[in-house]
Order: C-alpha cells, then structure tokens, then sequence
C-alpha cells in the first residue's frame, strides 16, 4: 500500500515500510525499485522500436518492470465507462485495483451489446482490464461494511455514483474520511452530451441511420452534473454521444466479425481528468501526507454556451452570462488581468480539490515577456552577457516585463 | 526543483534538500507542507459549495494552498493546443512552467483568429495561463545552449515537434538525458485526424457550412504520428477536428461578442494523456530517482480500422490484421486470455515509457472472481465468516476463480 511507503496515516495495516523505508535509507530511493533488467534501453528517438510496450510479434520484454503506481490500491466502485477507463489507466501502471460490482448483474456494461464475445460485452471488456472483481451488496449492511474495510486498506477511493447516494449508506468521502484519513477521494460525474452542443440533432440522427450506429439503451445511467449545483441529482446520459463520437476503444476475439462500437468522446476525457487528478491526488499525499476529495466533473470544462447555440466570450461583469455559467457549470470560470488585453475571463480546470484551490492565475504571457528574468533568475546570467545574447538574436524580450 | 527535493540527480543546483529532507526528518513528512490555513474544508458531499474552487461571487479563498507539483519546473516546448493544454492542466496543478518560444511570433496560435481580444488570440489565452514565456532561436547554437541549461535546473521537458527535429540541433531525449539523468521528457505527437474515420466528409463540410465554423488555416502543424514508425515524419492535422468537435477552450474579453471556437477534441485528449503521463513520470521518479521518456501518441489509442471503414475486432492470429495495425498504430495491442472468452485483443495504452513496458495485463475479471480472494487476501476474513457472507448474500463468489 502506498501510504505505507509514505508514511502516511493507514487506517488499516499500514505502518512505515516499503518504499518509506527505502527512502530514508541513505541511497535508498535507488535500491527500493531497481529498473528492470528486461527493460529495454531507449536508443534513440528515431529509432524504430525503442518502447519496451512495443508489442511486435517478438518476445515480449519480462514483466519485472518496476511500475510507477506500484503498491497502489484503488477501490473502484465505478460503473460504465468515464471510472472504469480511468482506473484501467491507472491499472496499466501498476496500480492495483479492485473493482467493486453488485453481485450478479455487475457493472451495466457487462450487458451492452451486440458485439459480444462469448457472453462477454466487448463494451465491457474493453475498459476493465488489469481489474480484480469482488462482488458485493452495498444495501446489504455488512456489505457496506466491507468496503470501508476495504477503503481503510486502501490508497484511492473512485466512484461515479449519484451525489449524496453513497453518503446514505455510509460510504460518503466524510464516512470513508474518518476510517481513511490517508484516502485519494475521486468523484467522478462526467457526461454531459456535448455532442448536442456542437452538432444540430438532425444531422446527429442522420448519420446515426448512415453508419447503422449501434446505440445502447440504457436506463442505468453516470450522474453527470458534478457533486454541487441544481442539476446534482440528475444522471449523465452519454449513450448518444457514444454512438456519434465513438473513437478509442474497441476489442475483438480471433474469431468474431467486423464490428462497430461507439464510445463516449466526453466520458474517455472525463476518465483522462480523473487519471490525472488521482495521480496529483497521489503526488499531494507525498507532500502532506494527507488524503483528499477530488470532483471530477467534465461539465466544468465543457465550452460555455446560451441557449442560440453560440458559445459566448465576454464574461466579466455580464451578471446574466455569469448566472447561466453559475447555474450550468457550477461557476468555473477564471478571470485575470492580461497586459495588453485588459481583463479576461478562461474557463477553469475542470477537476476540483478540496485541499487546494486553482486560484489567482497569471494571465497568458506575452512572446518573450519574462526572458530576462528567467536568464538571471533560473540561470544567473549577468546583464552584460544577457544584452549580448539579445544582441545577437539568440533570445529576445518582449517590451512588457 | 523537485528533483532537488527527491534527491535525484540534478544537472544543477540540486543537492538534497527541501521536501527530501523533511522525508528523512521523523515526522517531516507533515511538516514540510502544512496544510494551508486558508483552506475550507469539505462540508459534505451534498453541500452547495464545498470546494475552495468554487468561484462565487463572494470572496476567494487564500492562495496559500499547498498544490501538489508545487517546485516542479516545466519546460515547455510545446506548440499550438495538445502541448499547451497539458502543461497548462500541470501550471494549475503548482508547477512553473516555462514557455519557450520563437522570437516575434512565438507559438503559431498567437495568430489564429479572429477572434482577437484586443491583439491577442483567443485560441492562444484560452490554454496558456500561469506560465512564463521566454524567447529564444533555437537555431542560434547559443540559443539551444540556454534551453540545454534551462533542462538541467528542470523536472520535466515537454515538445512536440517532429520527432528527430530536436536531436538535429542537439535537444533530443539522449542528449538531455546526458545534462539531466533526473528529467521526465515528454515527446506528445497527437492529433490523428479522426473524425475523418466515423463522420464522413460531406457531413462535415455540410455540418461546417451550417454553423459557419471558423477554420484555422494553418501552415505550422503539429506531429501526429509518434516517435516510431512509417508516418514519423508527417504532420498531424487537427485543424477540421478541430472545426468540428469543438469542445473545451473558450475565452473572452467582457466587451467581446458571441463567437464561435472550434477545438480540437483529439489534441485534448492528447494534452490530457500527456498531462497524466507526465505526472505518473514524476511518480515513478519518486520511485527510482531516475528520469524517463515518455512517448505521448494518441494513434496509439485510437480505434484500429481497416479501409472500409469498418472498426476491426477479432485479431489474434489474424496476421494481416496485425500488420495493418503495426504499420498505423505501432503494434498498441494488448492479447489476454480469459476466462471464459478466450483470447481476446484490445487496444493498448495511448502512452509509452522508456522505462517499463505495459505489458502482461490481466484479462478483465468476470462479476465476483476475486471476491474470497480479496476477502481472505486484503481483510484476513476467515472461511467461516465467508462462508456466512456469501450465504447472507452480501457478497457472491464468481464460480470460476
């Protein structure tokens, strides 16, 4: 568990070990995680196969590859696609996951298709490799029960459940926050039909009947209206973003047949965000040696829009434009003084942490603004040297400073 | 620096210091970043504005708050939208990030409009804020001195020219690697056109026509094709993507009208990789003390089709299908077997690592298939109490296991 390796506050088995142990051994950091021999060197940048991933008909390089997310549990009580893709990701670097399903249905994808292999949803199949399975009746309260267990063992806690519905059976980042105060809390609520946004709907369907788009039906569906707002308790519903913006994943059997999976553009990058933040989540643990909770909503990063369909610029004391951005997107907006520009107004990241705020940004720089500061500041050039420099062209400064 | 504070090897000012003493200092972990005073705590999960983010109205929260690559040092030599949205995901993040640009123009996007907010472009100041720019001509031999010298007192180096490009002027991964054995170099090649592979072109040019998208015409584009293969040396070209899957990144001034802004979805994603990439970099540098280089491609993870249009499953043996796929997408396929299934074939990872191989991936699991191992194996429940559990139904075991 990695909050051993830092030292962080287990609830459960923890103690100081691993990698902790290592890294207060002089020259330790180097012992703990050797680079594998198998790993093969990276000759050279134009070179054909310089990847060990690369997966030629050849030998494959040995497995004992040390792993950046080594040691690293995650509870994954995720379901369709934005969780699932997330963790797999964290999965393919060495994170242990341990996949959270109700028993016997589990995760909806499961039933999604044609296509399938055997019973198997290539849906399903496609975005849960590298996972363990246990199957568990969280109404059920001993079986609530096991998942704190579980979170207190644990290093990262992902789930894309309604808000406030975990919260009612003790599961909330609040409750798992006592018994794991060392916790990564991801919260994912992705899903808003973008697509809608970018593309008239008759043209959407059109192309639907031209390419013979498979579209699930699917009444169980991610929330996808972020942790705060009106719309909290409303799901997400991506599948007609999925059959439209189909692109990343996909899979197959030797013997199956050509098929075509559309899958949701907006949940893989909300997947992608929740990759990330859990991995800033994990470096912040580093650091403080604290847990926190992450909201993970692409709506905050979704291009502003009224309702003509224009995406709107100009914000800033347009009290109407910030309302509608109040009540949409939960109030991600960013504002700050440009040199030249005057005040402007960006759209925010689109994940939120409850230890640290993305605050007082500076504002885009102009080319060649902060050269000479940079030279003496993070190199020490001496003035004369950096006027000779600008001389010849080598660098130059922008008049603002 | 971060290296400084993980005692890795830095090129410059490094020694050990910072965060990696106050890891060898019992107790140091807490001190060494105390929690920022000004920071709200997480009311609960269902409370309207739980997270310090939230930009109300009201007063801002303190900007004391420990980020987590607080002390990393970026630099950015990236261009145009995937680069830049990466790193400016990472300057939010806390990291200092070093833009470097050409002299006069700088990155090709300062030019892309209208829109405008007074000179500057809106598609430039919607993914470029928090970072420094500095101007240099890396054709001038002193030029690429100084971004030599700049990558010794960095953690990171992000680029994303043609691959090769770099080395020619002595900027490649093996000749940083030489001056700064601790950098995380991140080479992102993003930007497949892929809308071309699931809309077709008239409905495209049908659809660009109806909303009078603006269209960038772009002379300077970024790479797309990865750091290996047949097509290494050929340009990506999001420009339609982006005209037609507009999604994140707008901006405004607050005298500006209504305007439209196409973004291209495939680089995002590409900067969201990367962004994640990067940071799993820092991760393992934790680990290992060691630099790597990252290999940040969205051909990789992008669905495998063949001529017809048709998304190929079913590869396996499949020995043409394997060649078509080594040829576009550098052999990113990953084989398992499973449990019932069979051998089945998914796309692999969308990044890749000089330093340890994705490789040997568990198939995904059926519904329970791990739940007495996990039970047994993570909480120490005895036979008996499983037992009683599976009988209650509050967990059910997979049959096969």
């Amino acid at each position: 568990m990695l909050s051993a390796a830092l030292g962080g506050r287990s609830g459960g088995g923890g103690g100081v070990g691993g990698l902790w142990r290592s890294l207060r051994r002089p020259g330790g950091a180097f012992s703990a995680a050797p680079p594998a021999a198998g790993a093969r060197s990276l000759a050279s940048r134009s070179s054909s196969l310089p990847f060990p991933q690369d997966r030629s008909p050849g030998p494959r390089p040995s497995a004992s590859n040390v792993k950046p997310l080594d040691g690293v549990k995650i509870l994954d009580l995720t379901r369709v696609l934005a969780g699932p893709f997330a963790t797999m990701n964290l999965g393919d670097l060495g994170a242990e996951v341990i996949k959270v399903e109700r028993p016997g249905a589990g995760d909806d994808t499961r039933a999604w298709g044609p296509p399938f292999v055997g019973k198997e949803s290539v849906y399903f199949l496609s975005v849960n490799r590298n996972k363990k399975s246990i199957a568990i009746n969280m109404k059920n309260s001993r079986g609530a029960k096991i998942i704190r267990e579980l979170a207190a063992v644990s290093d990262v806690f992902v789930e894309n459940y309604v808000p406030g519905k975990l919260a009612e059976i003790g599961l909330g980042y609040e409750d798992i926050k006592k018994i794991a105060p060392h916790i990564v809390y991801c919260s994912i609520t992705g899903a808003m039909p973008w697509v809608f946004n970018f593309c008239p709907l008759p043209l959407i369907i059109q192309w639907m009947l031209l390419k013979r788009v498979w579209l699930p039906l699917v009444h169980s569906l991610p929330p996808g209206y972020g942790q705060t707002g009106p719309m909290v308790q409303r799901g997400g519903y991506d599948s007609i973003a999925a059959a439209v913006s189909g692109l990343m994943h996909i899979t197959g059997h030797e013997e199956g047949e050509p098929v075509r999976v559309g899958v949701a553009m907006t949940d893989l990058a909300t997947g992608l965000y929740a990759c990330g933040a859990i991995m800033a989540g994990l470096l912040q643990r580093y650091k403080t040696g604290k847990g926190l909770h992450i909201d993970c909503n692409l709506m905050s990063s979704q291009a502003f829009k009224t309702k003509d369909g224009y995406i709107v610029v100009g914000a800033g004391n347009d009290q109407q434009f910030v309302t509608v951005c109040k009540v949409l997107h939960n109030g991600l907006l960013m504002e700050m003084n440009h040199p030249t520009a005057g005040r402007i107004v960006v759209p925010g990241p689109g994940v939120r942490y409850s230890e640290f705020a993305v605050s007082h940004p500076k504002p885009p720089p102009l080319v060649g603004q902060h050269t000479v500061e940079i030279l003496k500041g993070m190199l020490g050039y001496e003035d004369n040297a950096i006027e000779e420099l600008l001389h010849t062209g080598a660098v130059a400064q922008h008049e603002v400073r």
